[in-house]
């Protein structure tokens, strides 16, 4: 995706989402919309929801890139993650697709596989069992969370780079795959990383506030979007990494929560550029 | 609407909402719904939320103010709207609308402009670009923030108090913009407020909290309603100073917001009287 | 229910939840299912959300338990509570029933009946308006809070432990009633619990909180529900205090809510069992 054209930094990446201030419509579920919503503000985009067939033609319209998040699916809400997929293609916005609890069951199974096929979404992320049931339906999942057998790890790491990139060739989408080591690939280069700490786990939704943050990053270098997503990625981490340093004792899951958030309101080019760990590979 | 009885102080409002613990039934968005319902804790009042039309006529009936907020609307909390807000103004209850992103779509403006001419609420609560689509439908919207173009400036504040007061007058309703300046007017005199920071805009849903509030102060002060809107406003954007004044290096919007509920939560009548900013034309 | 099985003490109820890792399916209300799935990770457990009809019946499958909230319920959420209730009975899976509003609304009084008749809980968790109108329609709600009237005090606690016992012998659950004074009782013996501060009726959810944390604590301990909910209850009360001696000059509502969750993440076995405080009758 990004071949013809000279890569950029992730501090560029971010640069140009805190200048242009992307809309992002976001059809997501219930738990975590509100840290979807302050992550865009944090992040330096905006967010609008709106998940009524009626309503998500003209919203969508108005954003720049939308981003499709299964997790409390309905059959209202698929309708209009049609009705806005396909108007959000038309007018070349970008479309991210978080298929949250894919493999977990039929309808978020089917209902994903469906997104990919008729909506063609420019990134999807996801945890590896998740991605692995768009592949295949075989992946096997613990409910919302990655299965432990499907684990990226250093071992089958080579393996899963080549399965990335071969995902996304047959999709044409950026794929991110989320877990303590990230991937981030298109056809050609896969962004292997090492960012972000493990009790980001016990918080509810950092995953589906990456897939709001890497729409607005895609949206905002719509040449890059390899690249941009990636930068999205190592922030994510990397704030995970900075909220972690600023815990006290007494601290837990919530608090934590807040301090990611306010590390992606604080973090600039010079910082993502400094302590972005990855390999291209 | 406050013409024959004597102001009362913006203290005198809040210590009213604090005494009575007014019981708002909100019809609201999912995305800032949570943060809703603090705030009406914080500010001494009472939540409670409902928004499927075989539930909100009962609900609606032992509450004493309704706050209808279009945010993520579907037909059916679209259909919950029409049947609270009738039951609601038939018992007298006070109502308010949330018209938020009126102009971003048809379907808002429209339903924005039902509830307007079928349920008559007794308070709108926008910014500039919502309530402008609901005059005349020529306001523009960025999403569901407002449009640059609309802004309420020291230079065109003639011209927008006459504007609202107008409004008011049309509606028979409490009229409230707010921005980085803010107006609430009846058709006879306006406030102009100049509380509140610009970084409150980074925060997901201080228009809502906002709402709901008023609501509650306007439940709780019957005979004072642009008074006690006027006084929510003020609360709003003080809470946001006080908030800003606690915040440390390091801290973003996530622990911003909580410090603004906290902040509400905290400030008593003589606080919110010496702090509030604004004059009355 | 716990009548042939030697009891087991608190902590090993807090470490089987932290050991086993249990995988709840949550049908709730859309005001506080954010801090529902962060307490559920808090507490070691695992959550997820699922509320249209198509998705339940999968989704409860791979879950081991089902935490069923009529907060916002609407007629598609009502009819997944049944597939997934069903479902999960049929599994053997634990089903909680939170009848958030019960007794305000014929909708939900009728709804939460339907449950208890239909699906049979094996928890259910209210405040004391919202069990009394399970069991006679005689009770009284104001709103999603308990009335006054209801109240469990010193003065009438013989009668209620009496009351709370005779409602488990009927609906063969066990029962927790939650205020000041915490009641949680099967057919035979009754937890009086003084856990907690009056501020927590300050934040939105923590009723909804505990049963999501208490349907973990069941299912973690299937041979001890009786004993697993109410150290749920200890926990959150303890959690509760803990939280309130952390809080600093202007700290409100919105930062006790986050310093409550952290103290759940950060309970251990030793604490909750030197820290609850109860008596069985």
């Amino acid at each position: 995706m990004s071949g013809e054209v000279a890569r950029i930094s992730m501090g560029e990446c971010l640069e140009k989402v805190r200048k242009t201030c992307p809309l992002v419509h976001n059809i997501t579920n219930y738990v975590t919309v509100n840290d979807v919503a302050n992550v865009l503000l944090a992040c330096g985009g905006s967010p609008i929801m709106s998940d009524e067939p009626e309503d998500v033609f003209d919203i969508t319209s108005i954003c720049g890139g939308l981003n499709i998040n299964i997790g409390t699916l309905n059959t209202r809400s698929i309708e209009a993650m049609k009705v806005a997929g396909k108007r959000a293609k038309e007018l070349g916005h970008v479309v991210l697709l978080d298929p949250v609890g894919a493999g977990a069951s039929a309808l978020r199974t089917k209902t994903a596989r469906m997104i990919v096929d008729e909506i063609h979404p420019d990134v999807i992320r996801g945890n590896i069992s998740e991605i692995k049931s768009l592949v295949s339906g075989s992946g096997t999942t613990k409910g919302v969370d990655a299965d432990a057998a499907d684990t990226v790890t250093e071992e089958n790491l080579d393996t899963m780079v080549q399965f990335v990139k071969d995902f996304s060739s047959k999709t044409n989408a950026v794929i991110a795959i989320t877990g303590a080591i990230d991937l981030v690939a298109d056809a050609n280069e896969c962004y292997v990383i090492r960012n972000g700490r493990p009790e980001m786990s016990k918080i509810t939704g950092t995953g589906c506030q990456l897939s709001g943050m890497a729409t607005a990053y895609a949206v905002a270098n719509p040449e890059h979007k390899t690249e941009a997503v990636a930068a999205a990625v190592c922030l994510m981490g990397l704030s995970g990494e900075i909220g972690w340093s600023r815990m006290q004792e007494g601290d837990g899951n919530s608090t934590y929560r807040n301090r990611i958030i306010d590390a992606i309101y604080n973090v600039d080019a010079r910082t993502l550029q400094e302590g972005a760990k990855y390999e291209i590979r």
